[in-house]
C-alpha cells in the first residue's frame, strides 16, 4: 500500500506539491522493498526538511554535480594532490556562484542544510572553507575591536586566508596552560611572538600547513614589567600572500598525513622573536598602551579568559550534525545492499539478509538513532539560534546566562554521543556488508575516518562530558531553590527528583502489548529516574571526597567513572528521546506510526546500554523488566522490515554525495561494483615493474 | 622497588640469564613510571614466552629492521608501490636468508611467533607470504594427489606463485551457492571453466590482481551428462609467468583500494569457456573418468563438501591472534603516551593523563584483555597441534572427531571476540591519545583498518557465532548421555548444569574484601551459570519453533538474538578467562599478583557486559552484585597503575615493528614527534602548484 502524495508545504511563500519538489526514485532491485512501505517516502522526507530546505540542498547539490572541479576522483592521490584539489574546490565555493551568503543568514535552518550538502560531499572542503573565512571572522568580529574590521573585507574578498592557532603540541584541552608568548616591545611599538620549544608550538590549525596569510593566533601577553597578563589573541602575518613562503621568524611544517580530513592541511607553527605591530592584538578584552600598560574592562581575569574562549563553543553544536550526516550515509549504503544481497534460504531461493533477525537488530537500531540525532541536531540549532538571538539584545541578562549554560552543558554531552553513535553505528554498517563493505568504493572508509575527528576535537569527548555533569550537579544542589528555569528546560524533571527516586519496579511495567508510546514513556521516565538517582549519588560523593580532604580537581577526577561520566550520558538520551516524541506529532498523521517505531527502538537500546544501573539503583527489581526491553526490541525491528528501505529513502543524500558503490538509490549493486572495479586506473594492466616480479623459469625447462 | 632478573629458563638446550636474552629499555621520560612497577618487566616477559621463542623473535625482527628493503616509508606511497614493496618483502622473506623453515615446522610456537613479528611489521607481508605458497601448498596436499605433488616444489622454489579462489561476487559465506562452472569435455579430456556472469565471478583472492600464475580454483564439476557434481577445486594456470600476462580466456581485475591491508592485491576473475587439462581436478575427494564418469570415496555429497572445506579452519585460530598483536601495539602506544603526556593538575604542576581514574578505565581493562587473549592464543595454538597430531594417527577416530567439533565451535567464537575486542580497544587507545593519536604516524590507523579486515575474513563474525551456538546446544541436548568428553573440556560444565542453575544470588556473592581469586571465581560462575542458562533458552526455543512449523533455517535465524548468539559469546569469555586463570600458576611468584589483577579486571568487565541477561534469569536479584561488579573494577584500575607501563613494556612489540611516534620505548614522544613531522616529503616547502593559489593582490595596493 502507497500513500498518495498529495500534501502542500509552506516553501515561505507559495504551496508546493511534494512531487515536484521530491522527484522519483530510479526502479531497480529496490521496488519490492520500496513497495512494502507502510508509508510514503516522500512524506517523511519532507518531515525530515521543509520543501524550501529540500529544494535548497538540491539546487546546491546540482551545483557540485554539474561543475567539473568537484567530479570524484578515483585511483591514488597523494596528500599534495588531496590538498590542492579541495583548495581549488573551496576557492570555487567562494567564487559566489554557489549559494547567495546573505540569503541564508535569516534563517538559521539554511546554513546547517548547505554544510550537509557540502560535507556530505567532502569534510575536508567544508572545514576549510569553514577556516578560511566564517571562523576566522567572527574570532575578529568577536575579539577585536573597529580597527580590525579592515580584515573582514580582507577576507570576503579573499585577499587574505586565516587559520585559528590555539592548540599546542602539548596542551590542548587545558587552553591556559599554553606556552606561545607575546612580549609587548614599547621601543619598536610591537609585540615579539615567540615560541620556547617545540611542546609549545601551535598545531593543528587547519589551512596553516600550506595555503592560509594570516593566523588568529593565541599566546600569553606579557608588558614589559615582566608580568604575564594571560592568553590573548592576535592576528598575526605568516606567509607572503603572494609567494605563500612565510615570512622569516616563522616556521611553518605541515602535518602530514592523518587519518582521514586528508584535505585539510593542518599545520604546526613556532615563532622565532617574530615582531608584529602593537594594533595587531585584538583588544576587546585586554589592552596594552603605548607605554606598555595592561588595561581590560575585566577585572576578574577568569572572567577574561571565559569571555575570549565563548565564541568557541558554536562548534560543538555544528558537530552534532556531522555525525548525523554520516550516520544518514552509513545506513543508507548498509540497508540499500541488505537489501540487494542475497545468501542462504530455507529452500532453494536466497533471502536477502535484510531478512534475517540478527541483520535487522544489527541495523534497524540505527535507522532509529539517525532518526533521533537528526531531529536532536534540528531542535538543538533551532533553541541555539533563539539563544543567540536573546544573546544579541540580552534585556533579560540572568535569563541568557542560565540560557548559555544550558547550552553549554547540553552541547558538551550532545557532541560526545553523537561522534560515537555515528562511530558505532559506521563501524556495524560496515560490518553488515561483509567483503564488499570494506572495499573503499563501499565508502565506509571515509566516514569511519572523517567521522573519528569528531571524537576528539572542538574538545575530547571524555573531558567534554565533564562540563555536562559538573552543570548537572549544580543544577541539583541547586534544586527547588532556582527562582529561574533554564530555559531549554532540559533537567527541569530534577526539581521533581523526590518523586522520581521513589519509583522502583517490583516487576516490569511494560508487557508484550505495551504500545510504543508506553515504551517511550516508560523509556524516558527509566532516563530520568537515572539522571536524578546519579545526581543525587555524585553530589553526594564529590562532597564526601572534599571532606576527607581532596581539592577540587582530585574530587572531580574520584567521581568520574559510573557516576558523573554516566549522569551526563543519561541526561543527553533523556533529551534525546523527550524531544524525538515532542517532534513526532508535528508530523503528517500516516507518517506518525513509524516515527513512533523508531522513537521507542532507539528509546529501547538506551534504555539497554544503563540496564546495570537501573538495577544497581534499585529501579529494575526483577528479570521481567530486561525480558520486555528484549521483546520489544525484537518486535521493532521486526515491525520495522517493510519499511527500511524507505526509511533510509527519506534521509538518503544524493547518490552523488553518498559516492558508494553499494548504496545507489537505484540498487544496482553488482553493477555498480563492476563499473567501479573495471574503471579503477590500472586494474587490468600489468604492473610497471612487472618484470621484476616475473617467476624464474628452472634450468631444466630452458 | 624493582625485582632481580636473575632467573633462568630452558631454551631448548642451555639455561639463560633473562638479561642476556631481554636487554634494557632506553632511558627517558618512562623511567619514573617503569621504577615504580611491582615487578620485573623481563620476568613478565619470559612469562608471556619463553626464552628461545624471544630469541628467536629477536633475530627475525633484526633481520628486517637490517635490511634496506624492509625500511619504512614516508610520504604517500600509490597502490601500486604499495603492492610492489609488499612483493619484494615477500621475495626477500622467501629468499631462505630470514629463517630455516624446516626448523619451525617441529615446534608449534615458532610459526606463530615468527607471524608476530612479520604480521606486527605488515599484515599485508604475511597474508601474501602465506598465499603465495603456503595456502596453496597445503590445498594441494589436502585436496591433491600424487600427481600434483610437483607443484609443491615449483611453489617452493617460486617458479609459481599462487592463490585461492573460492569466493564470487555474490556468494561468500553460502560457498555451496558458487556458480562458476567446470564442465568436463572427454573429447579434448579437458574441464571448461566458465563464469557464467559478473556475479560469478571469483573474488577477494589475496595475490589475484597482479601477482599468481596459478589458482586453486572452486567450481561446480558437471559430468558429460549434465549432472552438477557440486563443489570441487582445480589448479587453473592463469598467468604466464615470465609475462604475468593473463591467458587468453581468463579476465583479471584488481579489485583496488580497500580499507586497509592495501599491499595485498585482491582480485577479481572470470572465465570465457577457458580449457584446463583433466589432471588439473585436485582429485583426491572425487574424479572424473576419461569417459566422464564421476566417481568418489564419500557416499554422501555433503561430507565429501566438509572434507574439502574442512582444511579452511586453520585460519580461524591463526586469526585469533592476529587481533592479539594489534591490542599490544595499541595498548603500547597508548599507555606509553599516557604516562608522558601531562594535561592538568591539582595545582602548578601538570599531572600525567595515566593518572586520571577516567584514562585508567579507558585503557587498563584492555591491557587485561590483551593479556588474557594472548594467553587464549598461545593455548588454542598448542591443542590445536595436538589435535591435527592425532589427527595424523588417528587411532581413535570418535575422539578426533569430538576434538575437531570443539576446535571448530572454539574457534568460530574465537575470531569473533578476539577481532572485537581488538576493534573496541584500538579505537579506545586512538581516542585516549587525543589530536595526536589522529596522526597517521601515531600509528593507530593502520591497526584499525587492518584488524578491521579480521570482523569479516575467514567468516563473518556473525555468522560464524552460529557455528558455536549449534554445537552448543547439541552438546547441550545430549548432556550426561555422553560416553566420551569433549577433549579440550571447554564446555563440561554444561555436565553440571542441573547444579549450576540452580544459583541464585539475593545479594551480592562479592563483597568489598573479596580477593582477585574470589572475583574470578564468581565471574566464572557467572558466565557459566549464563551459559547453561542460554543453552536451556535457546534449546527450549528452537523446538518451540520447530513445533510450530518452522524449518531448521528459519527456526535458527528466530533464535539468535539474546539467544544463540549471546550463548556463543558467553562460552568463549568463560573459556579465556578459565584458561588465564589456568596459566596464573605456571607463572614465577611475583608477576602472579598482577596477572591476578589482569585476570579479575578482565572477567570482571566481560561479566559487566552480560550483567542484562544475569538479571533477566535471575542470577542477578538485586543491584549489589552491579555495585561490587563496578567497585572492584574501580580498585583493580588504581591497583594496576604503578605497573601499566612495565606491563606494556613486557608485551610492546620492538620500536621498529609499532612504528608509532608516540609509542617508542624511550618515551621521547615529542622528539619523535617533531622528527616525523618536519622530515616528512614537502612538509616545509610550498605546494607544487602555489601559484595557483596565492591571494590576490587588490588593485588599489598596486
Amino acid at each position: 500500500m502507497r500513500m498518495e502524495a498529495t500534501a502542500s508545504y509552506q516553501s515561505g511563500k507559495k504551496p508546493t506539491n511534494i512531487d515536484e519538489v521530491i522527484p522519483d526514485l530510479p526502479s531497480g532491485p529496490l521496488d519490492q522493498h520500496r513497495s512494502r512501505a507502510t508509508f510514503n517516502w516522500k512524506v517523511m522526507k519532507a518531515y525530515l526538511d521543509p520543501p524550501y530546505i529540500i529544494q535548497l540542498m538540491d539546487k546546491a547539490c546540482k551545483f557540485l554535480e554539474n561543475d567539473p572541479v568537484f567530479q570524484h576522483r578515483d585511483g591514488d592521490m597523494t596528500l599534495e594532490e588531496e590538498r590542492q584539489i579541495t583548495y581549488k574546490r573551496v576557492r570555487r565555493l567562494m567564487s559566489h556562484e554557489f549559494v547567495d551568503e546573505d540569503e541564508i543568514m535569516y534563517d538559521y535552518k539554511k546554513a546547517p542544510a548547505l554544510n550537509i550538502v557540502i560535507g556530505g560531499y567532502d569534510w575536508s572542503l567544508a572545514a576549510r572553507k569553514g577556516l578560511l573565512t566564517n571562523f576566522i571572522s567572527s574570532g575578529i568580529m568577536g575579539l577585536g575591536t573597529e580597527k580590525h574590521y579592515h580584515y573582514l573585507d580582507a577576507l570576503k574578498n579573499f585577499e587574505i586566508g586565516g587559520c585559528f592557532c590555539l592548540t599546542e603540541i602539548a596542551h590542548g584541552t587545558n587552553t591556559r596552560g599554553m606556552r606561545t608568548e607575546a612580549r609587548f616591545d614599547s621601543k619598536t611599538q610591537s609585540f615579539i611572538l615567540h615560541t620556547p620549544d617545540f611542546e609549545a608550538a601551535k598545531c593543528w590549525s587547519g589551512n596553516l600547513g600550506k595555503t592560509a596569510s594570516h593566523g588568529l593566533v593565541f599566546a600569553q601577553l606579557y608588558t614589559p614589567d615582566g608580568v604575564c597578563q594571560g592568553l590573548h589573541c592576535f592576528i598575526v602575518p605568516l606567509r607572503d600572500p603572494k609567494t605563500l613562503l612565510p615570512y622569516p621568524g616563522v616556521t611553518i611544517v605541515d602535518m602530514g598525513h592523518k587519518l582521514g580530513l586528508n584535505g585539510v592541511d593542518n599545520g604546526v607553527m613556532m615563532f622565532d622573536h617574530y615582531a608584529i605591530p602593537r594594533d595587531n592584538l585584538l583588544n576587546r578584552t585586554g589592552d596594552v598602551t603605548p607605554e606598555g600598560v595592561y588595561e581590560t574592562p575585566y577585572k576578574d581575569p577568569n572572567k577574561r579568559f571565559g569571555a575570549s574562549l565563548g565564541n568557541l563553543s558554536v562548534g560543538r553544536v555544528g558537530i552534532i550534525g556531522f555525525g548525523v550526516v554520516h550516520l544518514r550515509k552509513a545506513l543508507t549504503i548498509a540497508v540499500r545492499y541488505s537489501a540487494v544481497r542475497k545468501q542462504f534460504g530455507p529452500g532453494a531461493e536466497e533471502l536477502p539478509v535484510i531478512e534475517y533477525p540478527l541483520q535487522q537488530w544489527r541495523l534497524f537500531p540505527y535507522i532509529a538513532a539517525t532518526y533521533a540525532m537528526d531531529n536532536f541536531t534540528k531542535c538543538f540549532h533551532r533553541l541555539f539560534a533563539e539563544f543567540r538571538m536573546e544573546m544579541l539584545d540580552a534585556t533579560d541578562k540572568d535569563r541568557v546566562a542560565l540560557y548559555g549554560q544550558e547550552v553549554h552543558a547540553l552541547s558538551s554531552a550532545g557532541k560526545p554521543i553523537s561522534g560515537w553513535i555515528a562511530r558505532d553505528g559506521i563501524q556495524e554498517c560496515r560490518e553488515a556488508c561483509g567483503g564488499h563493505g570494506y572495499l573503499r568504493c563501499a565508502g565506509f572508509g571515509e566516514l569511519r575516518n572523517d567521522n573519528d575527528a569528531n571524537c576528539t576535537y572542538e574538545g575530547d569527548n571524555n573531558v567534554l562530558l565533564q562540563q555536562t555533569s559538573n552543570w548537572l550537579v549544580s543544577v541539583w544542589n541547586k534544586k527547588s531553590k532556582m527562582s529561574a528555569k533554564h530555559p531549554m528546560g532540559t533537567a527541569d524533571y530534577i526539581d521533581n527528583s523526590n518523586h522520581i527516586l521513589k519509583h522502583s519496579w517490583k516487576t516490569s511495567p511494560l508487557n508484550l502489548t505495551s504500545s510504543d508510546q508506553d515504551i517511550v514513556h516508560v523509556c524516558l521516565q527509566s532516563l530520568q529516574w537515572l539522571v536524578c538517582w546519579l545526581c543525587e549519588k555524585t553530589s553526594k560523593a564529590l562532597k564526601a571526597e572534599i571532606a576527607a580532604g581532596a581539592d577540587p580537581f582530585t574530587a572531580r577526577n574520584n567521581t568520574q567513572l559510573y557516576l558523573a561520566r554516566s549522569l551526563s550520558l543519561a541526561y543527553v538520551r533523556q533529551v534525546i528521546v523527550a524531544w524525538f516524541e515532542q517532534s513526532i506529532c508535528t508530523a503528517e498523521s500516516s507518517v506518525q506510526p513509524p516515527l513512533y517505531h523508531l522513537c521507542a527502538l532507539f528509546a529501547l537500546t538506551e534504555v539497554e546500554k544503563i540496564m546495570p544501573q537501573l538495577v544497581e539503583g534499585g529501579l529494575v527489581q526483577d528479570g521481567s523488566f530486561v525480558s520486555m526491553v528484549h521483546h520489544h526490541i525484537k518486535r521493532l525491528c521486526t515491525k520495522l522490515l517493510p519499511d527500511a528501505v524507505a526509511l533510509v529513502d527519506a534521509f538518503a543524500l544524493p547518490d552523488f554525495l553518498l559516492r558508494s558503490a553499494l548504496g545507489n538509490a537505484d540498487g544496482e549493486v553488482y553493477h555498480h561494483l563492476k563499473t567501479a572495479m573495471f574503471t579503477a586506473p590500472g586494474a587490468m594492466s600489468r604492473p610497471k615493474d612487472w618484470q621484476e616480479m616475473v617467476y624464474p623459469t628452472p634450468v631444466s625447462k630452458l
